[in-house]
């Protein structure tokens, strides 16, 4: 029987320290504040946003929604970034993705301030990630997948980390936070070869594709620690995972169940980045 | 007999090709121009200049050459930047690297414009190589490693590709090459475990530690094509890669001799950004 990595109790110490970082702002006069722009009313978007409210109420983190239009226009976005990047009160700010077909999202990421770009949107944060340096911050739920494996200490030094899927959000951020821990890493994507073989020899497998329950029986070993960064729909309309999770437990050593796993930890180091962003500004 | 990867053959190619676009370039009133800014006389750096001023010579790229003191200042290398970001006649500029110590690298690196940056300095040109995009330019040297693999027609798509080095100038922007090609992907560095039984099953095998002859038989395989990025000198004085390249060569399908191989490439790689940036001012 595999350990269960539950996102929780991570999702539970990371707040108990931001609950601290906070307080230490607020008494030098900084209350730090996320602002969330969001086009329209998406069911992901919304979900995710629930869950980002709640967490910031714990942790004291003050939150702007800008609820804007779906058909809001490219002109009228920038403005709201330009006053987001202005406002000397706001230290991060997510931008839900992906934005409608009429925004240019690449214009909109390189209008964003790099320092208050707290999901790895502008170029300045996905530079800082490929040099491992911390100088931005990585896409949340890279962050987390990873924030997971060093609660539950896996040991990544020297591991052979296997990473699924090669996504600037997760694949590629991850592969890169692994490399900085000393892991020796394979990207695996839709054109590897003989994916279940190379995934078989791994250390730490971090399932990344999008594809239920892809990663089955083959893919595994008993000491195996598997991280499942996937949130897809089944057959029977179940969220579930990229690993095949029934199947899969009982033959590995540990892993993150889906829901209640990476999913958990997402809005805790969204809001480690805004505390973060707003330390930065008493430097 | 492995076939040897000779870096002449590619480097011709892309001279004759860029011989015409600058051609095409120059009819339309615009000619490329590189800025090469050198502190002090580095034997390295003078070396790499020559080679690329002959090369400019045969492209008809224009060079100005900012020769400055070792020991310049912060302040006035910054001046340097700002005056080439504001000469719209120059289109790119290298920074030889490493800068002497009372320079702060980052911040240069940071006040360089992207679009003048055709050697993978800034961080424009480094997200856009982790995003996989052509936005920007690759270190130099990564992409010549690319580049003769695609001029020898080395399958790419669905191989397997192993990185030794983990470097920000060639290990880490080839690996993202690569996967760009579809190869299934593994980064090495010094804390990997079984270097050579994970490079062994390699069909694409890149060596860029900067360390003689490290890749010995044991890291092989009869189909392996390797590319040599190192530069060392051995025990006599003489130049070597990181491959032992007596004891392999009769073992491997194809490899990069050095010298010849990799470094004949690289000018020719820095001409074609050049002319590249050139291009994209017409657009």
């Amino acid at each position: 029987m595999a350990k269960v990595l539950l996102g929780k109790e991570v999702a539970d110490v990371l707040t108990e320290e931001l609950i601290e970082r906070v307080a230490k702002l607020k008494d030098n006069g900084v209350e730090p504040t996320l602002a969330i722009v969001r086009l329209g009313a998406e069911a992901d978007d919304l979900s995710y946003e629930r869950g980002a409210l709640k967490r910031a109420e714990r942790v004291g983190v003050k939150v702007n929604v800008h609820e804007l239009a779906r058909d809001l226009s490219q002109e009228d976005l920038e403005q709201v970034i330009l006053d987001i990047n202005a406002d000397d009160s706001v230290h991060g700010c997510l931008v839900f993705r992906p934005l409608p077909q009429q925004i240019d999202e690449e214009k909109i990421g390189a209008m964003l301030a790099s320092k208050k770009d707290i999901d790895g949107f502008t170029d300045g944060s996905l530079a800082g990630v490929f040099k491992g340096e911390d100088s931005g911050f990585a896409p949340c739920t890279a962050e987390a997948a990873i924030a997971i494996l060093k609660h539950y200490n896996v040991e990544l030094s020297g591991a052979r980390a296997v990473v699924l899927g090669r996504s600037l959000v997760i694949g590629k951020p991850v592969a890169m936070m692994l490399l900085q821990e000393n892991s020796t890493v394979t990207i695996c994507h839709s054109r590897t070869k003989d994916i279940a073989v190379v995934a078989k020899d791994a250390d730490v497998l971090i399932a990344a594709v999008g594809q239920a329950k892809m990663v089955t029986l083959d893919f595994v070993n008993p000491e195996q620690v598997i991280i499942d960064v996937g949130i897809n729909v089944d057959d029977e309309g179940k969220l579930t995972g990229d690993v095949d999770y029934d199947a899969v437990e009982p033959e590995v050593k540990a892993l993150t169940p889906v829901p209640r796993g990476v999913g958990s930890v997402t809005t805790s180091i969204l809001m480690k980045h805004v505390v973060e962003a707003a330390e930065r500004t008493l430097n």
